[in-house]
Formats: C-alpha cells, structure tokens, sequence
C-alpha cells in the first residue's frame, strides 16, 4: 500500500503533521461537522466555518444565517445553536449558513495548509470513505477534540473509517496505530452508545439536556460530501 | 472509587490538565526512565534530569557524570549515551548522574506543579503500582512521547499501569478511556513486542542499531522508585 493515513487526535499536536499535497478530513462528531452534513443535506448553498462569534455576527448583519456554539451552548443572537436537529428545509433551503464553534470550525481554520479539506461524521460516513477510496491522495484525519483535549467520539469516527481504508492506505504514525489496535480489539457487540457510554462529552450533553447523541452516531442519516471551496463547505457529492 | 487516574499522551497536551496536589507519573520507556531506573538500582546516588545540553555539559565541568541523547544519538562529550544498559555499578556506584534526553526530561520539567514527580518504566513497574496503591493522592500518567507525538510504548505502560490500578482509581477523561478500551481489547496472546511491532520509535531503533527493546519492556529489572527531590531523581524504595 503506497498511500497513507494518518490521524492528528487534538488540534494541539496540529503543527507536528504535514498536510500540504493531502486530503484533511475534519472530524467533529459531536456536533459541527454532523450539523455541515445535516445543513447542507437539507438544502443550504453552504456553510461558512468561522472561528470568532464577532465575525460571524458581523457575516449576519449582512444578511447571513448564523449558527453555532461557545462551550455548547447556543449563543444568544446566532439563528440556530449546533444541534443538527435545528437545521430544516424549511429554514435553511437555498441560504448561505456562517457557522463557528468551539472545536470544529477552529479544525477547518488549522487545516488550510491540505490540498483538499472535507467536513465528516457518521451522518455522512459511505460517502467520505467512497471518495477517499477513489483519491489517489495521502490522507489526515484530524480531529476536533474538545478544547484541545482528545475526545473518544472523534477518535471512533477515524478508527472506523480507517478500518473501512484498511486495504487503500496504512495507518501511519503511532496515534494512528493506537486507534487500529483500539477500534480491532473492540468488541463486535458493543455499539457506538456503548463505546461512548464514559466519554467527556456524553456526560456534557446529559448536563445540559442535549438529546443529540444517537442522530450524531448513526451512518449515513446525511449522504452528503462537504469540501472546502474558497472558505465555503459545499457538498460535491451530488 | 474516589481517586482518579488521568493520561496526558503528549507533552504539547500537558497545558490541559490540572496537577496540583497530584501524583505525576513521567514515562519515556524507550529509553530515559528506563535509563533513570537502572542508574538508580546500580548504585547512583541520584540521576538530575535537565533539559538542556549546555546545563548538562556545565554540570559536567563540575565533576559529574552526564549521560543522554538528542534525536536517539549520544551526545559526544557526554559519558553515556541513553542506553540502560551502559549505566553500569563499576561507573557510577555512588555518583550523581546527570541525564537529558529529547523527550523524558522535558516532561520532567513540565511536571513542577505536581505534589508527588516519580520516573517510571516496566524496569520499576510493580514497585511503582505498589506505591501507587498505597498511596491516597489522584494520579496523572504523563507520557513524554517523541517530539510531542504521541508513542504506543509510553502509551501501553500508562495502560498497564491503570489496569494495575483498576481496583483503586478510576480512569478519568476521553485520553484514559481510549487507553483503557485499548488494553482491554488487546490479545492477550500478544507480546509486548508484537504490539509495538510498528511503533515508529521502535523503527527508529532498528534504522539506529539499537538493541535495547526487549530491556525496556521487561518487568521490574530495576525495582527502584525514583523520586524527584530537590531536582534530583533518588530512590525512595529502599
């Protein structure tokens, strides 16, 4: 196998990885990068990933719909927090969506250095592994983590589609061995919820009421395949 | 269970945890620790860790002994290179050593806020889980890592020692948790060597002629318990 796969576990180790000439999938499962899936899967033109709420508020004073979160909670003036629940047809059909929050949009920003930067999670998971298969590129799976700190759901999201690799690409790198080893060992009758059942950020979404957990860990709900064009996502996938 | 046991898997991921009235355990298994461990048990009066070759070399103008490595290789002014294997009793029988390395004194350095600073490998592993259990202070397992990346050796020995540790303290945040799936899900027919067949360092090794792997993962060689006191690592076990 000529081509590899590499995973960055926190935007912390970001700068010890190499990105220029390859693909860098952004993986933020819970919830930026299901709520890019669900966005654009239900009709919006893009989403525009920014990294400060000023920006975003002033991209909404132009007559943008703004959506996001600080510490996952909705901010107050922003038209939709980062549930991908909030993002209808209805609402979002044939509109630009500005979108920035702890984790994820910070990823995309530290990502600009790859040839191609995708947006993933399980909502879109066929589709991205679909794509991968078909590039000839090196690939970074990067993960968003949470503030920094490595986090179980994104960790899964890049042990899955690795596995899903495992006969176009060779994990490379130890972070990338760690997470085969971790994702081969696992038991075949634990799902997802199981797996996740200690993670940091379950627990965070349990204190503040989120109900988000099951739609952000379930294949393929948004078969979209959203690509970084000129600071917008939009899906190439249709 | 009340105490918990966290895992910072890189040096770069340090900013993000809390050490203050804890135990830190610092980990370089290939091969600083390790080294530190068989200095101590042959007879050195203690190992000082410093992160600079010039600190080093200035302490050696004083009359000590300095050993360590930058990138893998010896240092060529220094008296050891940081091979365990070199730290014999007829060389350093009670002298101070003076040790700095790539990765495993620099995380010695950043573990300062800790209460408790110990040096640890699979050389001292049981005398270390046993102080760890008798003992009522929460635990960080700080994995020095290569260059800030994370590493599978630092990596397994966190997990072996929190699988020691499981009637005693709680395997804390999404880092832990990965480890701890890991270990569980590993083969149990599996070597340690066989599952770090593919860690980098241990490329690194075999590219350098080094043939110090299977000393660096073997059980209790050194049962000593390195202690940082006073910016000297002694052993308290004795």
């Amino acid at each position: 196998m000529d081509r590899s796969v590499e995973v960055i576990l926190s935007p912390s180790l970001r700068p010890l990885y190499d990105l220029e000439g390859k693909i860098c999938v952004v993986i933020d499962v819970l919830r930026a990068t299901t709520t890019v899936c669900a966005a654009l899967d239900n009709g919006a033109l893009s989403v525009i990933p920014v990294r400060d709420v000023e920006q975003a508020l002033s991209l909404q004073k132009e007559g943008n719909l703004v959506g996001g979160e600080r510490n996952g909670i909705k901010i107050s003036e922003f038209d939709f927090g980062n549930s991908p629940k909030e993002y209808t047809p209805e609402l979002i059909e044939h509109k630009k969506v500005v979108l920035t929050t702890t984790n994820g949009t910070k990823a995309i920003d530290l990502s600009s250095d790859a040839k191609e930067i995708f947006a993933a999670s399980f909502a879109n998971i066929s589709a991205l592994c679909a794509y991968l298969k078909s590039s000839d590129l090196d690939i970074v799976l990067f993960c968003a983590g949470w503030k920094n700190r490595v986090n179980l759901e994104d960790s899964l999201f890049a042990a899955t589609v690795m596995h899903s690799l495992s006969d176009y690409c060779a994990p490379t790198g130890d972070s990338a061995q760690l997470l085969k080893q971790w994702y081969d060992g696992l038991d075949n009758n634990l799902t997802r919820g199981k797996i996740l059942r200690n993670a940091s950020h379950v627990h965070r979404f349990e204190k503040l009421g989120v109900t988000d957990l099951e739609y952000c860990i379930t294949d393929d709900l948004h078969p979209v395949l959203p690509k970084l064009q000129n600071g917008e996502l939009v899906d190439i996938h249709s």
